[in-house]
């Protein structure tokens, strides 16, 4: 596979776009947003509300994953980023996470924020943990049973949290 | 004094109440709103977003407080409370905050939640933590210069967290 292309996101790739997201949040293992979630709302978490949304899509056009990017609180927490990142189920074990982890750090420097913070990184997701850490990621605080995930039922979720360095 | 009045907030109580969260935000060394927040931002966040807001009055009809209820997290967070308390200035000293942290306690376990958690406490804000403490809060992460304090600059802020008992 050649890398893969990342760039800002554009109207015409919604239609795209929501079967995934649909798809990952109706699982119920990684994101709080309720896996009932409508078209609408979805939209507008992850397309009208953050700061940035990016798309990745390999050589072919198909589409590998996508991640937003916002402040995480307003005013006097507002050098603090939040991004949220998801991955296509047929692009997984490829990297395609990494290169999102990775390139959300530049933009976010790029955009003068200061840090990055995960504030509900599920426990029991483990790869996304192990990820996070490898890529400078510290788990700074452990909410106890904040996550209902819909197998597993209540379990810790993870504040994460990295300084980024201009 | 006589105990403090607590009640659901109406519309009319807006003109009071503004100028109480004007000045607690434009102090910039507690809450992240940015100190030059318009009047229709704040309402946004005070009263419009939450689940609900409560104000505290004395006997005598004056302003002591005022706080909001809401979801710390959609969906699969959705369990989980969140709370943001304001004390008027002159009202200071009198237990007003201790009065409505329980109050939300128990308002939040009458809504359903079973915990409740503040995401950006101030570590400089030492009254308020000793407080929070003191209610069964436990600092459950620490965020590095994660407020930026308008006296201080950049300085951590804590998650607290506290199981809800029904």
């Amino acid at each position: 596979m050649t890398k893969p292309i990342i760039r800002r996101y554009e109207p015409e790739d919604w239609s795209r776009l929501w079967p995934l997201l649909h798809s990952t949040f109706a699982a119920g293992d990684t994101y709080a947003f309720a896996p009932d979630s409508t078209e609408a709302e979805i939209k507008k978490v992850w397309i009208e509300a953050p700061l940035a949304t990016y798309v990745v899509f390999a050589d072919d056009g198909s589409l590998l994953g996508t991640y937003k990017l916002q402040s995480n609180q307003p005013g006097l927490g507002s050098h603090v980023s939040n991004c949220g990142y998801v991955v296509a189920a047929n692009a997984r074990g490829q990297g395609i996470a990494s290169t999102m982890c990775e390139h959300s750090q530049a933009e976010a420097i790029r955009l003068g924020f200061k840090a990055m913070q995960f504030n509900l990184v599920v426990s029991t997701n483990e790869v996304a943990v192990r990820l996070w850490k490898k890529h400078g990621f510290a788990i700074v605080g452990t909410l106890p049973g904040a996550f209902q995930h819909k197998v597993k039922g209540y379990v810790d979720a993870y504040v994460m949290f990295k300084p980024l360095a201009a």
